[in-house]
């Protein structure tokens, strides 16, 4: 069957659940069903929502008693895009009281309609040369109200401290000081100069449909990797961008703006799906998320949870994991020990923070990982590597 | 000053607020001030968030005294678009724990940036021809699965009793049975049939990028309105297709998905701020939200404060507010009372449920609409109205 499974845990003080999911089930698709002639039951039964399960959770709140269930929406009801598909399963619903939206799933042939990442994991080791390591990335500090020798400088130093991925701050809009193009001007020159592997993934911004025009002179201009804010514009403009063959570059999707529908307990759409699974399939090679650590912090299960839809078996390229804010070398083996192998650490003040500045801080970075995937404790490496040990003095090993 | 100002309500359990306020209106632009030498805080003053003010309510919960804090951000920090905004002003804060965005001020000369709905009340009047009374809209029913000699005869009723609007339900897509370009001739020739000045709003979905082409073939097979899930697009995409001349039609924002975001209490963007003041400011012609009154409702303050900055005094032509859901001819004095002239009754079931027929349903909002702009009672109007005395039958009269 082509459909689309929709999870949802929601309440109910009387623990009608079976009602309340042949409602969803009728009303977000045929509308009506018991009351319809036998021949409108026939031509429509291809249409019709579809109970698949109802498991209570055994817990309770002043909603009610909690339950998932889960309903199935035939492909025949919306076409092959995520806004049609997010507005059949969750548009007037999510109006509908405490209810929140916590998995989707599709079957393979509705799947093959979206692309996945472009580069994915691998790719991204090729383009960085960076294999068998956590990658290192890095983020502009304080690049509002400054101008291009300011970034220059930033970049130079992050670039010669080892950081194998740079980006710009998701807050850097188009400017007089650091224009879109000026930036990715000085991305190229400045990376050439280093003569490394690295990417600089900057800020696409703007208007929705000025986007892939934007992205495509970008490229002309040497860029090598775009962030985009996806929340602000859709999952389907992620899209777009990642379809685009002429936009030959990874896609980094930034989660900011997702909090307002994924934070509540009981409301809106779960982190995981969004940040994890959505942005996946609509063509993130990259997903950015809070880590559990920082003062910006995701609980635990959550930020793991991305990771997995990030980087579980599919039919699309793996999307790298980015576990950031609150990150200092201090952390890389908890980062490590919590995300694998096949993940980056991203870090803004732990790396510009560094008494010896961004390339200290970056090659403090560098160090850390390269102890914890040779097997050796950080401590040790510290007693070899003066950035490790100055950065620990400064912000401890993270025990 | 070029500014747009925040307010956010949130919690403290210390009571900290203006320590939170001082690292959010930092944080969000340029980072760190105190530690910063003058000379760069001359450069960078321009560009530095300031508290406005901080108060609190008065009100405690579980997560701490509750209190609205108000924070501007210079806009030689952001381009001229709503993504760069959003994610300027609740990007990364909206990850950042218990926190809602609850409204939004542009100084005048950044809200000429948008251009608010391209017809508005009166252009919408003009258009349908009716003045001087709320208008009335209604929505096909369950048409999915259904063929077009289906949605003929549907729409053919509706006219036929007196319906100003008549919208599609926001969950068809683009299906072989009823095709967007086949839903647009039909629509253009049963108007045409009809004699009136009505309106059919056709739900304009697929992807991102291709929305202004198809807006653009579909005005020139004779569309005369728009329905937009504008949530699942972003609110920029909504400017895109309000600013485009040659889509000189009005456009409905539909709410759907934007309880994701709204309807939990202490997270997320708030409803007024949402569907009143952001999708006006964007270009929407209507807004529709739920009305307080049906199953999936809205609490009244919320339902009202959408209308009054829908309709409130400003650079923009009014949006017309449309409460619907749950509404039948009896809730039609209600409705009168809380939304006033310039509103829009929308009512499915209340008019297709109608023991006489669309038509019959429509000629009973109708009656009760000119009964109660006429100082009448709705049951004196029942005793010369058969259509209307039959719908009360049936749904009683909201009393
Ligand atoms: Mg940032
Ligand atoms: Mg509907």
């Amino acid at each position: 069957m082509s459909e689309v499974i929709a999870t949802y845990r929601l309440f109910d003080k009387g623990g009608q659940f079976e009602k309340k999911a042949e409602s969803i089930a009728l009303g977000l698709t045929i509308g009506s069903w018991t009351d319809l002639p036998h021949l409108e039951q026939e031509q429509l039964k291809k249409h019709k929502g579809r109970v698949v399960s109802i498991k209570e959770t055994g817990r309770e709140t002043i909603e009610g008693r909690e339950a998932d269930i889960t309903i199935a929406y035939p492909a025949a009801n919306f076409s092959a895009d995520l806004p049609a598909i997010l507005v059949t399963v969750f548009g007037k619903l999510s109006l509908d009281g405490v209810i929140r939206l916590i998995d989707l799933d599709f079957s393979s042939n509705l799947a093959k309609w979206f692309p996945g990442p472009k580069f994915g994991v691998q790719g991204i080791r090729e383009l960085t040369g960076a294999y068998d390591r956590p990658l290192v990335m890095s983020i502009f500090k304080g690049v509002i109200g400054r101008d291009l020798s300011y970034m220059e400088k930033q970049l130079k130093g992050q670039l010669d401290g080892g950081i194998d991925i740079v980006k710009d701050d998701e807050i850097l809009f188009e400017n007089k000081l650091t224009p879109f193009e000026e930036r990715l001007k000085l991305g190229k020159q400045v990376i050439a100069e280093s003569g490394k592997k690295a990417l600089y993934a900057v800020n696409l911004t703007g208007r929705t449909c000025d986007l892939k025009e934007k992205a495509r002179r970008g490229i002309e201009l040497g860029a090598t990797a775009y962030l985009f804010n996806v929340f602000a514009y859709g999952l389907d403009m992620l899209q777009e961008l990642a379809e685009d063959r002429d936009i030959p570059v990874p896609i980094m999707a930034h989660p900011a703006l997702s909090g307002a529908f994924t934070s509540a307990p009981h409301h809106g759409i779960s982190t995981e799906l969004m940040l994890g699974k959505l942005v996946r399939m609509a063509g993130a090679d990259f997903t950015l998320f809070p880590s559990p650590y920082g003062s910006v912090a995701l609980e635990r299960p959550a930020a793991l949870g991305i990771a997995e839809m990030a980087l579980e078996d599919s039919m699309y390229k793996q999307t790298f994991p980015v576990p950031s804010a609150g990150i200092h070398p201090g952390l890389v083996p908890v980062l490590y020990d919590d995300f694998g192998m096949n993940s980056i650490i991203n870090a803004g003040g732990g790396v510009h923070g560094h008494p010896n500045g961004a390339a200290g801080g970056g090659r403090a970075f560098r160090q850390a990982v390269d102890a914890v995937v040779a097997g050796q404790t950080i401590e040790e490496a510290a007693q070899q590597h003066e950035d490790l040990r100055v950065a620990f003095e400064l912000w401890g090993t993270g025990k």
